[in-house]
């Protein structure tokens, strides 16, 4: 089965926004066993989206459409595939009445243009969007099969994963099962991942095994894509690659699939019935975010304090004053205890940075002071981050979290890292 | 000019890496007044490179391949331009020798395989490389001008930057001057903002202006891209377009061009020497992770109180006991002028979420309660947001800011928006 994937929209073609959809859409063909063979993108203008078409139903046999789905007159994609599938466009009533109660729940008027979007191609598959207002549907163009799915990345996802993706696999036919096993690292970059990951790939015969990694700073996730007859012949081909990949990225491995840096802090603090309070300098609050945008139990993580200014910190915990007017490991070790028996909480984590300051904003740095106590133990952590204020920024809040997550392991907390100066 | 951007490469066509050198090279064509028609993705195949060769340079007058250009077998893209153009391959000696120099400076052996980097068809235009062993080259395939460009994105920036964007104006003639000015709106979705601009393109004659929008939720941008033929023709027919825009969007306008709403508040403060002090509840830190990290001032913003249990924000501020144990508008006013006291901040913002439980996760609800004081005077708001948690912690989040920054600006806070129920 051929595969294209047509882009659509000015802000794209111009390059205004990085097309990620294109990537999301992509990546979940490849990962369930699809070949993609050409990606094509155009802006919101009639002949060239006609022209796109045309190609694409002479070059693929299913052409997946993002974008020009909405409700102004430059989302022309319902409009086009009507006239190049040489069928009128009709009004999709149960589309229709599902807008207008969609507008009604949320108590708001429905704009007079938005019955565009229940205006589809006469004979169109209908493809449900259940959190928008842009449908989406299947059609035939030439012998392609072309599957129209809105721009807006939430509903494009959602639509991928639960519809799309499952109607190829249907025309697909036959018993292919894939499966992708991921790992979730934070402190090796991509080449050094490469590199002691040499060989595994290799484990299982016939290329049906693939490595992969995609890296977003600060974590990068290393994937074993995996393509066979049966759900118990990948269970069996996976299991030995994936124990070699545990033993070699050993404690870099922050968790595995879906889990999170997060959710496996909280599993922790759930475990032991635990609580944890954290005081951030320059990660002004990221950490804090984190952690609670994912707790099941608000009670698990107690206020802590976040402040640029470290007096603010000091009168907050009510810590010892700091000689140097700047952080150091003791007195972020101090200030984890002092913050842990003010707050009741079982686990305190303090974060402390001090910007290096430099001409140039690129090639700035950070001395991260971390310190994290359960009363009964404190731990700390120094690194050198180089790069930018954000840069840095995302670091101390990942290596602050890696370091608690590794604490609560019983692993140890002052493994270097790739990202910082040695 | 009709330019086409042709990207090669598995890596790319799969998904596996985001396509941000697409983007850059728009990004820069479009600043530079050029139209970029049409994007073409295929990976490191010999016949879909051959097939997009042809096809762009039937569609476009100008072509610019990115990637192919590296010393491995799967680097295509020399070969297939030769072939394309019906030319040899021939050996670029200046080039041979500048690589042999380049390893040799670094200390490294040359590879066997970097040969093939300096072998270019015949009659190829050279483009330098200054800081890697990919030259880039132009050569005419048909009637089209194909500029080729390494794939190594700080390669290809340079490239585009000093030689293919001068050789294009160069190409072009005459001065075609361009900009694009920017409106940041909360509060009204595209589709109604599309209405209340109806006619704003019109002002002005020959499709000189263009109006776009670009949604990234809670904000919304609306974009004048203005051509001409000089920067006093542009000021000319923009400016009464800007006034119309300001005129009618009115409020809802939190910023332009690169301001942020963050910088809005902080501008304001820094004007009267104020500084501002946050309570949040289900936006988890959000908004005081944003005003940190945007502050030039770390006193600007004193340490305020992040949690999901009401009763942790009562103890902090010494609020009144909340009878009902929900949030109330009275509270939220009672809580930012306590809290505005115990940290002698010039201004408090408390954002308080009470959620509503649904079964259906993407269909809940939440009753946002703002409270904002000075001092002299409080000010309150409600509203409710329907959404996921993370819609509604980034609505919560959004909307504490708008009506801070409304606050400050002496607009009315209380004016309702297009994402609440009503």
């Amino acid at each position: 089965m051929k595969i294209e994937i047509l882009c659509t929209g000015d802000e794209i073609l111009s390059g205004k926004t990085t097309n990620t959809n294109y990537s999301y859409m992509a990546r979940q063909l490849v990962e369930n066993g699809f070949d993609v063979c050409w990606g094509t993108t155009v802006g919101d203008d009639r002949q060239s989206l006609v022209d796109a078409f045309q190609q694409a139903s002479a070059r693929a046999n299913v052409v997946i459409v993002n974008g020009g789905l909405g409700p102004t007159v430059d989302d022309l994609s319902q409009e086009v595939a009507a006239t190049a599938a040489g069928v009128e466009l009709v009004l999709h009533e149960e589309w229709y009445n599902r807008i207008a109660a969609w507008y009604q729940s949320r108590g708001r008027k429905r704009p007079q243009n938005n019955t565009k979007q229940a205006m589809l191609p006469a004979g169109a598959e209908f493809i449900d969007n259940p959190i928008g207002t842009a449908c989406g549907f299947a059609v035939d163009i030439g012998t392609a099969r072309f599957f129209f799915t809105p721009g807006v990345p939430r509903e494009m996802f959602r639509m991928m994963d639960e519809q799309v993706v499952p109607k190829l696999k249907k025309m697909r036919g036959g018993d292919i099962v894939t499966r992708v096993k991921r790992f979730h690292t934070f402190g090796i970059g991509e080449s050094r991942a490469d590199q002691m990951l040499n060989g595994v790939e290799d484990m299982v015969d016939g290329n049906r095994v693939k490595l992969g990694f995609q890296s977003h700073y600060p974590q990068l996730e290393t994937k074993l894509t995996a393509r066979g007859d049966s759900g118990e012949e990948l269970d069996r081909m996976l299991a030995p690659l994936e124990t070699a990949v545990r033993e070699r990225l050993g404690n870099f491995i922050v968790c595995e699939d879906d889990h999170s840096i997060e959710s496996n802090i909280h599993d922790h603090l759930s475990m032991i019935n635990g609580s944890i309070v954290v005081a951030e300098m320059h990660s002004a609050g990221e950490i804090a975010t984190r952690l609670l945008t994912t707790v099941d139990d608000p009670k698990r993580v107690k206020p802590g304090i976040v402040s640029l200014d470290l007096l603010e910190i000091e009168a907050y915990v009510g810590s010892r004053p700091n000689r140097h007017g700047l952080p150091d490991l003791e007195y972020a070790a101090d200030v984890a205890e002092k913050l842990r028996e003010k707050t009741a909480a079982t686990h305190a984590l303090v974060v402390l940075v001090n910007l290096v300051v430099t001409d140039e904003i690129e090639q700035g740095a950070g001395d991260v002071f971390i310190g994290i106590s359960d009363g009964a133990k404190t731990k700390t952590r120094l690194a050198r981050l180089p790069g930018s204020h954000r840069w840095i920024r995302a670091g101390a809040s990942e290596l602050g979290l890696d370091c608690l997550r590794r604490f609560l392991a019983g692993q140890p907390v002052n493994e270097k890292i790739d990202f910082e100066q040695h």
